[in-house]
């Protein structure tokens, strides 16, 4: 692709190392912005800046926050020994829209995934185990999606703290193997919460 | 969306203010975005600042440009007698990629399109108009697409620039109607330009 100015260049240089964004979205975009009111442009990137530099994340359960603690680990309401093992903050999202659990949440940010370079030591692993270790929780949930990843990811959790004797559920397979959690709709997803099966129980039938 | 983060949800906000990115993409943009260095979230907000405050838009041609007047209208080796008519930057791209055309350009910024609400006023046509009226333009040469819009801004010029004498044609279309200029292969569109025709013919043959 020719530019005709550096500037453009660059922004649809910027733009297009988003994921999903090839150089034609890009240039697209860019465009757009560019027939757009200066402060437009100015709200995009100021946003993006500010929550860069000033986004937290739960110290409890790793969730995004705008504060040390998050509003969910926060609420003495909330049943604290039930906590639900998720892979990101869209899966909180996406659970907690359904109205259906009432427990905590522990983010992992992201799944056991060789391929990608992905290994348990760059999950928030080691938290969770921690803190099933510590005592008080009676539950562990594992809500990831049913990829091969995720199934790894559960196992390699399960293995570390089974010898607790923690409970362990996974969410109930309403939701057809393979697709990611967040598409999933509401209604699905609240079951499947509700419906949990214990954890041995999702292995052994496979 | 229920956010568990105001800096999230602004920036999520913001994002899903772009053509064609919803809620939930912007969600995922945001999301890797939080997972790169802060430089990269730095580079993409400044370079977008930067261009919407610094790009020109060539005194002469309209195209973006980071100086008064662009390369292409700079270049003494083009032959200046013959002024293309595009849409938008994209175009003068995709038409200088074929490498099969040396006049200059006029980058008209849209289509009169009113149920975009965009009349005559909005596009750089009075200055095309001057520019022929002026004298010392030889051909105007029309590359919009050939939507209903495009042949509306076609015929719209033509009619102001029609008494001067000055000779018109449009692209060969060899691109198939209704198509995006800029999606067309390199070959099929360094041919329309070879193979252009009297903006006279174009139109009779309807
Ligand atoms: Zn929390
Ligand atoms: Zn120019």
């Amino acid at each position: 692709m020719e530019f005709s100015s550096k500037l453009l260049e660059n922004a649809v240089n910027e733009m297009s190392q988003l994921p999903g964004i090839g150089k034609r979205t890009a240039l697209r975009l860019v465009l757009h912005l560019l027939k757009q009111p200066n402060e437009q442009v100015s709200f995009l990137a100021e946003s993006l800046l500010k929550m860069r530099e000033e986004i937290k994340f739960c110290k409890s359960c790793h969730n995004i926050s705008d504060v040390e603690v998050c509003e969910i680990c926060r609420n003495e309401s909330r049943n604290h020994a039930i906590v639900c093992v998720v892979e990101d903050v869209r899966d909180v999202m996406a659970i907690e829209n359904t109205g259906q659990f009432r427990g905590i949440y522990h983010v992992l940010g992201g799944k056991i995934s060789p391929i990608d370079g992905v290994g348990p030591s760059q999950l928030n692993i080691t938290s969770l185990v921690e803190k099933v270790k510590l005592g008080g929780v009676e539950e562990v949930i594992f809500a990831l999606s049913s990829t091969m990843e995720g199934d790894t990811t559960n196992f390699y959790i399960y293995k570390q703290i089974k010898e607790t004797g923690v409970a362990t559920s996974s969410i109930a397979r309403g939701i057809s193997v393979g697709d990611e959690l967040e598409y999933a709709d509401e209604v699905t997803l609240g079951r499947s919460i509700v419906n949990r099966i214990p954890f041995e129980n999702s292995f052994k039938n496979n």
